[in-house]
């Protein structure tokens, strides 16, 4: 088999945990696989060297701070090269520029245009282990360019594309996915396998394992994922395209509780009013999740829709400003949380729906906002009881069994 | 004026002192100057680096070894470029590659093939501050390289050349190029300027200011070279093609402690047995640095050479193995050191050699070994006499004064 391997900040974090890298990149490599590994930098050196460039400035010029932030992953990707090596397994790093990883000129939070495998591959054929700086790449103008939070993970899918590899195994500090969040309900369950759109709706739902960018472009490139935990031998959980047996309904339950609501009462019910909002918060790249608009009585209609917690000050701001309405009332409230049941398997069932808002009801909790998708149903609550609603509803979809 | 200037590790070693450079390059800049500056890692990053490869290995990949070790400048010439920026003068960071640094292949100490000075040319054009990560290129394959100890300092001078800077200040914590070193002669006086030759023998005998590839780099592309200190304002030490007024016979006086000296006796005469031995020894690459033959009686003769101290244990080996002799007679004694008389001016003034003599002579200090060159007279003695020895002719020849 082809394996990409990629070590987060943790798994790299000292050189003792290089050298526990190297044993298990090499006990790979000894069951016949050839391995390309992706490596972030030594946990707390990104941060670090941002600190060092806010010591002169907040606004850094992004060309420089992205050839700043590249030496992380340099470092690491050559002592993991040199480890192997001493070992007696044969290797060779590659920087972003060298693994052929071809960006825009987006510094900071520059998005992959093309990957160019060539030296990747010619490694390979020689029989080397290749590890690779993650997180990096270079623009059309040979400058460096740094990929955004999670950039090691979308250079090991972009890379396991490119190469066709068998299996993209992204490493952590956690055994998987979870059906949900097992500081919370101590019952939850590691999941073997989830597709790639219900880890789309669980990442973007606060599951932390995997941002969406990585399982998007890994869904884009049918690259099949496993993150798994590179400090014990548990199997991980497997992302594919391929959907899972029929019995399983539900995959997990997620808490956000980076969440805050804005109403927009009395807005004059004509054509065109929410799309003047919703650009005006878009201009600002505010993102704008959960939407609500009531039927209203005379002519007015009640609109509200949740963002980011940090942004409701921002977005609360512009909506004054747009003011479609100048007698509307405008309200904000960040004491709520979403909770979302996400599983491919709601597509083929009835009744899954009507079994979360009677869950709840039981609870006594009010459910605020409702939104539904093919494959998830989000909920606005009260954030006090979001705990009790996430436990309630893994019990009532049997996610404990 | 056209300047280049290198920061060394200690000069750059905080991020207070990157911000203090950052004042100096601003205050050239606004006397109306283009300002290339070349940085070296910060103090003990490069030998932590090093730490951090030795954990897995004490013979770590070359390639690696210096993916690994440029890292170091990245960091310091992205700070330095933000630091700039931040105060209001655009600035712009190259690495070693972009700089246009072309060096062969051999990893940790490659030499400079070429330099491409497009990209420095363009930013000066653009009226920006370039800022250059010293110490690394790139070999014909993409490879990063570093060219070992000094490395900055090579990388400035180059570039000098490349852009035909009128000058390239070297800074680092020492003042500039003295008369002796200050810590055995309190009286030891700051030299205003010294020709490349003399630099040349002042560094090869112990003078730390600048390593001799960097010298010698300098007078082959006629780069003006001011070494001062980044730590005042003090005016440094030119050293430049140019020879100085005549009324300066002598510009220094130089201690070399890591001397040994090997001496092999009743050597059959014979032509060829020289080249015999000093072949064997620069096929291990040992230096050898001064070499007397005494005329023997009875066909045979006494060789006499010294190596640095640190190399002696091999040299004394190989000899032994040489063996051009059986019934020879080899000796070893590393408690030696050699003091030297610099000086263009020695050329055309007589009595200079005989003045030192005379000198050691009046201090009882017996002469082991002497040799000479045009600009350079170096004698070899008993280890407890070179402080008394460098005072002595300090005084004698007048540098106190």
């Amino acid at each position: 088999m082809l394996i990409v391997q990629k070590y987060g900040g943790t798994s790299v974090g000292t050189l003792e945990r290089i050298d526990a890298v190297a044993e298990r990149v090499i006990k790979t490599k000894k069951e016949g696989n050839k391995v390309v590994v992706i490596v972030s930098a030594m946990s707390g050196v990104t941060n670090r060297l941002i600190e060092y460039a806010n010591f002169f400035t907040n606004e850094p010029l992004g060309r420089e701070m992205d050839l700043l932030l590249s030496a992380g992953e340099r470092v690491t990707s050559s002592l993991l090269a040199i480890a192997l090596s001493a070992k007696g397994y044969p290797a060779i790093a590659f920087s972003g520029r060298q693994a052929g990883m071809i960006t825009d000129h987006f510094h900071t939070k520059a998005r992959i245009s093309a990957i160019n495998p060539e030296n990747i591959n010619k490694a390979l054929q020689d029989d080397k282990i290749v590890v690779v700086a993650g997180f990096q790449g270079v623009d059309e103008n040979g400058d460096v360019t740094t990929l955004g939070r999670g950039g090691s993970d979308l250079s090991a899918v972009a890379i396991a594309g490119a190469i066709n590899a068998d299996v993209c195994e992204i490493y952590t500090d956690v055994d998987g996915v979870y059906t949900t969040d097992p500081r919370i309900e101590p019952k939850a369950k590691k999941l073997d396998q989830v597709s790639y759109d219900e880890m789309l709706e669980l990442a973007s739902l606060g599951a932390k394992v995997l941002q969406n960018r990585s399982v998007e472009l890994a869904k884009k490139l049918n690259v099949n994922l496993i993150t798994r935990s590179s400090f014990n031998d548990h199997e991980g959980t497997l992302i594919t395209g391929e959907e899972k047996m029929e019995d399983a309904i539900i995959s997990g339950i997620a808490l956000d509780r980076n969440q805050a609501r804005i109403t927009v009462r009395k807005v004059v019910d004509r054509p065109g009013v929410a799309a003047e909002i919703f650009s005006a918060l878009a201009k600002e790249e505010i993102n704008v999740d959960m939407i609500i608009q009531n039927v209203g009585r005379d002519g007015t209609t009640n609109l509200g829709f949740t963002v980011p917690e940090n942004e409701l000050h921002k977005a609360y701001e512009i909506i004054q400003k747009v003011n479609p309405n100048s007698g509307e009332v405008i309200e904000s409230d960040n004491e709520i949380v979403k909770v979302s049941i996400v599983g491919v398997g709601m597509k083929s069932h009835s009744g899954v729906a009507s079994l979360a808002f009677q869950t709840l009801a039981d609870e006594g909790i009010n459910i605020q906002m409702i939104s539904t998708s093919e494959i998830k149903i989000s909920m606005i609550i009260n954030e006090k009881y979001g705990e009790l609603a996430v436990r309630a509803l893994h019990k009532a979809y049997n996610l404990d069994k």
